[in-house]
């Protein structure tokens, strides 16, 4: 990251501390600091409590000169950021007559008096600047310091945001962000997002590993990053740069490279997720599909409907829980159920055949397996998953899928979906 | 928290300081603390880095008696943990024959052989005692320091955990709750979590604050924390207290108290989720349920088979996401359909009622509304829902959700489910 200046950020709210909640503020605020070409060297989250407080900002200060924090800037007692880095820095506070006019109006347009214990959001360490808050009522504050023009070598940057997430992003990537550019310069963070499905974390690693890695020796390097999730894996290609075009061509012939070396098994270069990525498929083609859904219970209808506009290709699902439903409803013939249990290829086959012939749309999918914990059996263990494609062409996969109920899940409405992609590019 | 004893939890990896990940191993070990009455005073996320990660450590031992680290004892130059704790502390590594005894078996019964960077794990800080780990190669450590037993005082205690959930966790809830244990004496956190379906945050708070204001006066007294999902509330009850069967009682009074406020809003009192509490429902009464989704896209099904065991209830469901398949599939008849429209509390009713007919179920549930963004009108914003239950009688409802299209689905699922737990209670 640009020119050593790097950051600490402090989240400061007892209730993070808890078993239940934990500060996410952080990862936007590292976004928007990334971007700028700051490293963020540590996070800290810490309770509303003034010597634990005061403690962290004198050790964040002495090591960095950038410091977010954000929580504690409410109207109560336990409401400390304000008074502890204010107190730190030796600098009085000052009431505000504008904020306590802002919040005035605030209280009074829902037909409210502003509660007296206000007056305290509208305290302002000596020469800080107030970041309006259009979304709260506690503004934020922006601190220079020390003050003076000359000083910039060893100058603290320091920022105050509220806690709740809708009243800090606008400000971190509004009036915080603004602010910052002017230090950094025109160095950026330049980012791309690759989507791969049906391989794991390690087997794309071994792919894209002699790719990347030549990456890092060119000036500026790529980044890249492998973050791996149910059935999908992200790779996140990060530049630093000055030149926004030569960026965006390097990355863009960086991408290209990643494509070529993992064929089918790439869902998007911009970010798109999997289930979009086959609507739009599906969209192109003027295709319908429907869904019968044994183990899933409707998972994977109901992740192909999280996308806009999904109505216009998906038609309906059938989620065929008994064998008695997926008699009835998509004509698997009992016999077949009988002879091969209905956790098989034929009758996984004879699902998607089913419901495609029934309802008439371009392609049917189906989805039968064990999920656990119970029903599983030595040939056949929980984690089994067999999973078919009929759009006129059949083609079927068996998968052992690893994890409890909840995983078994989520891999095989992945894996359905994922096929169904495959099946549409072919 | 009992006897003043704090803990710092600190979690090193630079991958935890990107805009994408971030630690949550620190709630785990947060629950084991707090469970034996240690209050964790703050936590902090490092990045590999021996000059960042020493000053932490530094500043953590200097405030506080107990420090948990997780992350960076991996087998590469990265992975820095113990080097750093050991150099700290001022004791000296020395190699342990029997965790290179115990990698190489793990190794061979792969059919590999341990590479040699992986010697690096079997260092240990001279006097202190290794953690096995049976999920992994990194050890785990334990350090009293300093050692001698007189000066128990300002004694610190410190462990130095893996980072994969999966190595960390048992070793967290075994051995260093073991040790833990010993110092804190028999002071444990008692806990009840109370779910709460079909009221907000603040209208749920209304309810049961002047109930846990008091029992904030008795001794010891019961700290309620409320914490709120998409349409589901949870009240966390703690009390810490050295008699496990008047901990008990005392909290088996105070749940029931809230029980009576609460009425048919209360879901249960030992933690069990919607979902099952519903499935436990049907079971009870033998009954079989089926589902007709629309915009919900399965997702209520899906919640539904969530559980295991869940077969023996839920039968079937239909997403019927088109006008033509609420037609074919749940004999919704088209006129109902041209005068009210898809979403209206008619046509709601009437999926409930065909595909309990069709199916032969006990009870349908049926699920119209406007997911959004798109298909929203004056009359019938992005949000309206309406939700059917039928059993024999019918129970309609609509609702305005806020929020996007997730929001809306997740709402309306759990709407879905909520409802027929009313009709399963009334």
């Amino acid at each position: 990251m640009a020119d050593g200046l790097t950051a600490a950020v402090l989240a400061v709210g007892s209730e993070l501390l808890t078993p239940h909640k934990t500060d996410t503020n952080s990862l936007y605020v590292t976004k928007v600091l990334n971007d700028l070409g700051i490293a963020v060297a540590f996070k800290a989250i810490v309770g509303d409590d003034r010597a634990e407080l005061t403690s962290h900002v004198v050790h964040a200060l002495a090591r960095h000169r950038v410091l977010i924090l954000t929580g504690g800037l409410g109207p109560t007692d336990d409401d400390l950021t304000r008074e502890v880095v204010a107190a730190h820095l030796g600098l009085p506070l000052d009431e505000d007559p504008a904020i306590i006019e802002a919040m005035e109006r605030r209280f009074a347009a829902r037909g409210w008096k502003m509660p007296a214990v206000n007056r305290r959001q509208a305290m302002v360490p000596r020469g800080a600047t107030v970041l309006p808050n259009p979304h709260g009522t506690a503004p934020g504050l922006w601190i220079e310091h020390p003050p003076s023009h000359e000083a910039t070598g060893g100058k603290r940057y320091i920022a105050l945001l509220p806690g709740p997430p809708r009243e800090m992003m606008p400000m971190m990537d509004g009036d915080v962000r603004r602010r910052l550019e002017k230090i950094t310069g025109s160095v950026r963070l330049h980012r791309r997002l690759v989507r791969v499905a049906g391989k794991g974390e390690s087997m794309v690693e071994e792919i894209v590993q002699p790719i990347y890695s030549q990456w890092l020796n060119q000036s500026p390097p790529i980044v890249t990053t492998i973050l791996a999730g149910l059935g999908q894996v992200e790779l996140h290609l990060v530049m630093q740069s000055g030149d926004q075009a030569k960026a965006s061509q390097t990355l863009d012939a960086a991408v290209s490279d990643l494509a070529t070396a993992l064929g089918p098994d790439l869902v998007s270069t911009d970010g798109s997720v999997l289930e979009a990525v086959v609507g739009d498929l599906l969209r192109a083609r003027g295709w319908w599909v429907a869904f019968a859904e044994s183990c899933t219970g409707g998972l994977a209808t109901s992740r192909m409907t999280d996308v806009p506009g999904s109505s216009e290709y998906v038609e309906r699902s059938i989620v065929a829980y008994s064998n008695r439903a997926k008699i009835e409803l998509l004509d698997v013939p009992e016999a077949l159920i009988a002879e091969h249990g209905a956790v098989s290829e034929p009758v996984a086959a004879a699902m998607a055949a089913g419901i495609r012939k029934r309802t008439g749309v371009n392609v049917g999918v189906a989805i039968t397996g064990i999920a656990g914990p119970g029903g599983g059996s030595e040939q056949k263990p929980v984690g089994t998953v067999c999973i078919a494609v009929d759009g006129g062409e059949t083609r079927v996969r068996t998968f052992r899928f690893p994890g409890g109920r909840e995983m078994v899940k989520a891999m095989s409405a992945n894996w359905a979906i994922d096929l169904l992609r495959r099946y549409l590019i072919r």
